[in-house]
């Protein structure tokens, strides 16, 4: 009997570059199927990214409202951001992002795991962490970035979780398995 | 005081586009920021996507192991797919991708809310159910689409997703809802 992946996988034949851009890098690739048929995949390369759920000692989440262009409206999200560069420790840069976009540091970094938002057609890794121990400080925003920051009770989010009032998927991750992390 | 979308929002200046592909649609924006500077704006188009979470009377899920090409792995993830138009009844395309890919049909169809995968560069919108009262039949996979279907336990899952071991962020966002939902 084949195995998982000799029944599974999907070879590389060639790569064409599309477009290679400040944030997406876009190939189209011919590979070969597990029956030997070919076929094209569309693949957008991403640097990677961090996210972080930060938790008050009272039980709130700093949390943001952004606008996103893609989807033309303001939403509610964790603060999260890109790597600086494909080697960039992942810590390092959740706490960079923190600090810059909420001001904020933290005594305890707690690994929430690393996950693909959507690996269908990029490789883009997202890795997540709970901040505790919060201490608050002076927000340094990029150039051309624009957010609000408030906090609300992560009871509060998860209940909007539930009913979908939180259309950012790496922030319903983070609200769930942090609210089942801390057991509420 | 400004409100939250003039502190906040961009406006299309105009639009390069970059790649029209059988899947993705690229295209290269350039925006006025809420301080009248401008930026460029990297943009997936997506026809958007269905994802559904199937737990039989026994607390298992359906689920699936997929080799996604763009992270070179062989993954665990509940049924999904993409709309087969941007007009097509999301529901019908979640009923159509559960049969297609594992045989199942159901009774009973919960909304469990839509979100976005990654609303920093792509519209792509992907709305979520849990199937319940599950009737199994004939499995029949698209062309070129090769995946394996097995059960487990809802609770079994859960405690994989707090461990890290599903690096698929729609399922882990699915495995969390359909809990709480149910209780566990």
């Amino acid at each position: 009997m084949l195995n998982e992946l000799e029944r599974l996988k999907e070879t590389n034949i060639s790569t064409e570059e599309i477009f290679s851009g400040n944030i997406l890098h876009v190939v189209r690739d011919t590979v070969e199927l597990p029956d030997e048929s070919r076929a094209t995949r569309e693949v957008i390369r991403h640097i990677g990214a961090v996210c972080v759920i930060p938790v008050t000692d009272e039980g709130k989440v700093v949390i943001e409202r952004q606008f996103r262009y893609p989807i033309d409206q303001v939403i509610t999200e964790i603060p999260a951001g890109k790597l600086d560069s494909p080697k960039e420790d992942r810590l390092e840069a959740a706490k960079r992002e923190l600090r810059e976009e909420t001001g904020y540091t933290a005594d305890e970094w707690i690994d929430l795991g690393t996950f693909y938002g959507a690996a269908a057609y990029t490789d883009e890794k997202i890795t997540m962490y709970m901040a505790r121990g919060l201490h608050k400080g002076k927000q340094e925003l990029d150039q051309g970035e624009f957010l609000d920051v408030y906090e609300v009770p992560l009871t509060e989010l998860v209940e909007d979780v539930m009913k979908n009032r939180i259309p950012d998927g790496k922030s319903e991750i983070a609200i769930l398995k942090a609210a089942r992390y801390l057991g509420l």
